[in-house]
């Protein structure tokens, strides 16, 4: 009898390579897999919700994988957590139905992306934000968020190696939060799902609003055109962090 | 004519071998001296108002070197800033009297020390906290916090390698401050001058009172016996906040 087991999880990724496992690098997942089978005794594979690139950070991102172990779920954790190193941590593990699947049925994320505008970015934030010393105008960077609400094909801010074909997809929410106290702001952004780079090729893009290099009327022209070097850079990974999965 | 310069600096100690300069070892002193030397091109010293360990960090340590530079300040805080890792920021520089020394005219230290009791710690707290996940009984942690205050021999509190000889200061404020939705404890403590290892020393008592190990009623005891081995153990460096040095 082999039970479905659902983790949800935080990492710091600055020292990763993103969440994929990969041949000779220290990732998310080659992490989890690790330490899951050192505890098993058994191979077996994780799925996540889905990729985060390296250096991004993940708040609760939601993993699963099969496993013949009765190990009673409290200790499992414990275990897990007490061989994985501190930047990775499984806040949760709960037994999950046979057939869920973290990456099928994943039905929308939320993404953050944390932006500091201070003169110094702080030792304790360099890691977590991306440091963009200069004025932004904070309201061209509202209204702006609010034009890439919606379904669209997203082939603009989509990396342009990537080889899925189909790049529509519906931004549910777009928005900013503003912390003048700390100068930091904070874009965030649902969908029911996201294309390789999309989240920073917006924010690179919206920074470009906000310091007036793009005009926010012309978004529309420059979604609708499908190409990527249309759009701004891809902002630093750093910044990123995957907040929640929905199912 | 050579300027007598002040530097206040924020530093995430984790990955340093301390504040003070080392043969062979990336030390926070090191780094700013290499910098500012590269700046200037003249060798100088740096004075900080004292050592802080391997591994903790300062929101404000002062240091103060002396150079014929006329470079303006803001764009030498700048350079330094530019030159320096991400881990150490220069958060001002002033030029400062003549015979101003950052250590010999340190008049009070603050320091605080973080400790968590979550059931798992954060990857984004772990490198700034002690985490601790065990009850431990406010009440006696700010009822021991107190017997700390005033002027003693802190001999009990002393790394046993110290060659200091003289080991009475004065601690002018010792208390805790809980948070407990984050489940996050700080003690700070203020004292005209710290031993080797003194907070930490101090913290890991304090930890063994809360817990239950020792009773508030011994630590006048302990204190006044000035002998390391009475005293709890060493807490880790990596809680340890050098907050702010007053002159």
């Amino acid at each position: 009898m082999s039970r479905n087991l659902r983790l949800e999880i935080s990492y710091d990724g600055t020292s990763f390579h993103g969440w994929q496992i990969q041949p000779h690098l220290d990732t998310i997942q080659g992490q989890l897999k690790r330490v899951v089978e050192r505890i098993v005794q058994a191979p077996m594979q994780v799925h996540g919700s889905g990729r985060t690139d390296a250096g991004a950070h993940a708040l609760a991102q939601v993993c699963s994988f099969k496993s013949e172990s009765l190990i009673p779920l409290p200790n499992f954790r414990k275990a897990i957590n007490s061989l994985l190193p501190p930047a990775i941590r499984v806040n949760s593990i709960e037994e999950a139905p046979e057939n869920f699947h973290a990456r099928f049925d994943a039905q929308s994320k939320h993404y953050r992306y944390r932006i500091m505008t201070s003169r110094d970015c702080s030792p304790f934030d360099h890691r977590f934000v991306h440091h963009v010393p200069r004025p932004l105008d904070f309201v061209k960077l509202s209204a702006a968020a609010g034009f890439f609400l919606g379904e669209h094909d997203f082939s603009t801010f989509c990396d342009s190696q990537s080889e899925v074909e189909f790049k529509v997809r519906t931004i549910t929410n777009s928005f900013f939060v503003f912390d003048t106290s700390r100068h930091l702001m904070e874009y965030n952004v649902c969908a029911n799902g996201f294309l390789h780079h999309m989240v920073r090729n917006i924010v690179g893009t919206l920074l470009e609003v906000g310091r007036g290099k793009i005009a926010c009327e012309d978004l529309p022209v420059i979604l609708r055109s499908r190409n990527r070097s249309n759009a701004g850079p891809t902002a630093p990974a750093k910044g990123l962090f995957l907040v929640s999965v929905r199912y």
